[in-house]
Parts: C-alpha cells; sequence; structure tokens
C-alpha cells in the first residue's frame, strides 16, 4: 500500500508512480521466481482527474504489457490522500519457487545490478544519474525465472540490504560474511561521505534488485545468466553457520556495525 | 478499499470491521460462485494499537476460519487514516462460473434473504433489530456455489437492487420488471415513510445479498436449495427484452420511478 505524503509527495509524476506501484509488486513475485500474470488495483483518490489518472494508468499498463500481466480487478474509492494498493499474482512451477529459508552455510552471496541508487536519489533529487533507481525500478523478472533450482534462497531488496538479507538469514537459520567493498554501487556515490554511502548502500530501500544465495559450484551458471540478461551480478560475501549473525567486512577485513534497515513503524 | 471517515467511522468497532472488511470480498465471490480459497491484506494505520489490532484481526480471522479462507499476504505501512484492502481469492471450476451477462428474456429474478436492512441501520443506528445487517453481513458462498449451472447471471448487492441489477442488465442486454410489494424487507422498515422505505429498498447498499436470474423451470432447484441453506430466496420479477430497461411496478401494477445508487463519486 502506497499512500501520498509517506510513501510518494503529492506531485510525484504519476507516470512513474503507476510504474512503480506495479514494479515493486512484481519484485515480490520475481524474487520467489515467479512469472508475473495477473494484478488487481484498488486506488483511493481525493477527486477524479482525468490527466492524473491517464498518466498513472499509462505508466503501470506500459510495465504490466512488458511482463504479461493482465489487471483483473480492483476498486476505485474516494480518499483524502491518493492510496494505491496492487496485488500481483504469478505462477511457478511446484516446487521451484525460490524462498528465503533454503540459504545453507558455505553458499555465495550474489546481489543483482547495484545497491544506494534509489536512497541516494531520495536525499539528492538533483542527482538526474540516479533519479530512475528510485522512481523507475525495473523488478528482475527475467533473473527470478532463471534462478528457480539454482538459487537456494531469494529475496528483493525493499527495505535495505541489511534488513532484507537478514529475513534470508532469520528464515534459513545462518549468517552470513559480507565484504562491504564488494557491493556494487552507482559511482555517483564517491561524491558523498563515507557515512552516508554506509547508510545507503547497507540500508537505503527501494533498489528493488534481488539478493540471493547459492552453491559456489553454481558460480558459472549465475555468470553464464549474467552475460544473457545483460545485468551485472556480483558475489559480495557468503552464507556462514552462525545463525542471524549479520557480519559485514571493511576493505581491511574489519567488521563494520550493520545499521538496521527502514523500519515500517520507525521514525 | 475501505477509509475511514468514508467507508467507517472513527470509532466503528474493529471486531465488527474486520469480518465486513473480508465479507464483501468473500460476497464478491459467492456471486460467481467460487469457492474462497486465500485472501490478502493491505493495511494503512495511523499508528500501532496493539488492541485495535487484534479486534479487526479476530473478525477477520473468524470469518476467514469458518469458510477455509487462508490468508496469505499483505503489507501494513502508516497512513493518516485507517485504510483496509483486502483481495480475496477463490476456485471455481472451468465454465462454472456465475456471471453478469447471461440472463435471458422470460428468466426469474431472485434475492436471497432481505434488501434495505443496511441503508436503514446506517440512518437509523439506534435500531438494535437490523445493526448486523450493516456490521456483520454473511457472505451467501453456499449460496453462490449450489447457484452454479442453475442461475443465468448473477451478482451481490454492494450498490443497491436497481444500480446493481442493472449490471446485470447492461452485461446481458436485457431489461427487467420487479414487483416491489414481492421484494423481501425487514419488519422495521414498516415504522418509516414510504419514500425512506422505496429508497432503503431499491437503493440502499450494502445488503450483499444475492440477485440472481434463473429459468422459470428451475423453480423447485432454487426452493430445494433455500430448504436446504435454511435462507429465503424470493422471487421477486422477470427479465425482459427491451434491453437496460428496469421498470418496478407497484402493488397495483403501476410503473415506479427507479433510483439508481449508491454512486462511488457522487455526493
Amino acid at each position: 500500500m502506497l499512500v501520498e505524503g509517506r510513501h510518494f509527495l503529492p506531485h510525484a509524476e504519476p507516470h512513474a508512480l503507476g510504474h512503480k506501484a506495479l514494479a515493486v509488486n512484481l519484485s515480490d513475485l520475481a524474487a520467489m521466481g515467479a512469472k508475473p500474470r495477473w494484478a488487481l488495483l484498488a486506488l483511493g483518490v481525493p477527486a477524479v482527474d482525468e490527466k492524473w489518472l491517464a498518466a498513472f494508468s499509462d505508466g503501470l499498463f506500459a510495465l504490466a504489457g512488458r511482463h504479461g500481466v493482465e489487471l483483473v480487478g480492483g476498486d476505485t474509492v474516494r480518499a483524502p490522500q491518493r492510496t494505491i494498493s496492487i496485488t500481483a499474482l504469478g505462477e511457478v512451477p511446484a516446487g521451484a519457487a525460490l524462498l528465503r529459508g533454503g540459504a545453507k552455510a558455505g553458499d555465495d552471496i550474489w546481489v543483482s545490478g547495484e545497491l544506494g541508487g534509489a536512497a541516494l536519489a531520495l536525499a539528492h533529487p538533483e542527482l538526474a544519474e540516479v533519479a530512475a533507481r528510485l522512481h523507475a525500478p525495473e523488478p528482475r523478472v527475467g533473473l527470478g525465472k532463471r534462478l528457480r533450482r539454482l538459487a537456494s534462497a531469494a529475496i528483493d531488496v525493499s527495505d535495505g540490504l541489511a534488513s532484507d538479507l537478514g529475513h534470508i538469514l532469520e528464515r534459513s537459520q545462518v549468517g552470513a560474511t559480507i565484504e562491504y567493498d564488494r557491493i556494487p554501487r552507482p559511482a555517483a556515490l564517491g561524491r558523498f561521505g563515507t557515512g552516508d554511502q554506509e547508510q545507503w548502500i547497507l540500508s537505503g530501500g527501494d533498489d528493488y534488485e534481488l539478493i540471493f544465495t547459492a552453491a559456489p559450484d553454481r558460480r558459472d551458471e549465475v555468470m553464464q545468466i549474467s552475460g544473457a540478461l545483460k545485468l551485472a551480478l556480483s558475489r559480495i560475501g557468503s552464507i556462514t553457520a552462525g545463525a542471524g549473525k549479520l557480519q559485514i567486512l571493511d576493505a581491511s577485513g574489519r567488521p563494520m556495525t550493520a545499521r538496521g534497515g527502514f523500519d515500517h513503524f520507525g521514525t
């Protein structure tokens, strides 16, 4: 559920908003290896604004069309502020869904694309080169499908690396060691202080990349997928036996303090 | 999508609200003859109120449990006012779904239970005997399933008889004649003026009864279902050939003026 004033600004560009509202749902399906099929849209609006609705719909249907997603239901009501709730449904062969609970000690930890760009764009709206990371995330549907029966666990980065990887660790009852310098990031981050960079890379949300784990003997297959999709897939660390423990190492191998991700009820 | 201040009052009893939020969705499935299976809940709340959430969940899960519905996903966010968006999913054998487009001239028009009670309860909250019609509607799931391959068209009464029957007429390209006196209604309505009564019975929403059409040679079967479910099923009129025309006749057979149902964007 996306609420105006909290998840997006009143003047947010409606085409991008329509795209993103669906994209974040398709990203959840991608993280499970599912093929998106259907979506339902519940929309609350203060008044009928035909121009806004047309642009919002265009953004939503353009992404839906690219992924073969059909809008099969929903609801439109009046609400004090624009409110968007989308349910997306997909299909995956029985037993092939990517889950959070399958990571094993010794598995590699991979991430698609780059992290921190969306958080940087939120903090610095003037940076045109990262704006799309925040406003037009691309759900990694093709990657998710190719990771079926390859990845041992997967999740998408909605709340930040530390927080979302934490869900895998919790469900899989394992730990992880991440090498901070290996985490791919947009070049524009280099212009800012190391504290901000760490915050955006480790705890920035909204990147909608996939984090996944896979046995080390699957590295060649992962690299083949990267080549086929023309999508960077970076090995950033390993799963360890220490249940729930997330250790992030700096360039000299010293542990950094991991910060939590975005708290839905935080301040 | 149910929005506080528009679809329910801030002090609405949370247990009843949890029930109703799911019930209106199960009612949509019932109207298609589907067996409810899964639901997803997106919930916006201004703050974490454990007591409210517990009562809301109790109401929702009690109804879900009675119908074998599993909550399989959702989202919780902060919003300026409580906002509830539920997606319910069900199953129906291929080709057996009840649709709006199958009514044929000569078909009987039936309605389950009574109409007007929810609108009366909204107008007169002091009437304890009809409060449940508004706050605890019972989705007609059992009826919907039994109407598969029997009813030619069906819909649930969410916006009012005239409006919802209108959807059947539009999709089926037929008309209808309704005998006003045959429409079943709570006894408590008799205490109020005829103008109010007509408004509540013909255009009151929120009753969540089923309107359905069936060939006249299926009357015995409909009555058997009524007996088996201990649920009144009343024949209130007939489908006619006049596309889109809804005629409501008073006790002396004279046409009454049909009023439209609740307009989501009306005043």
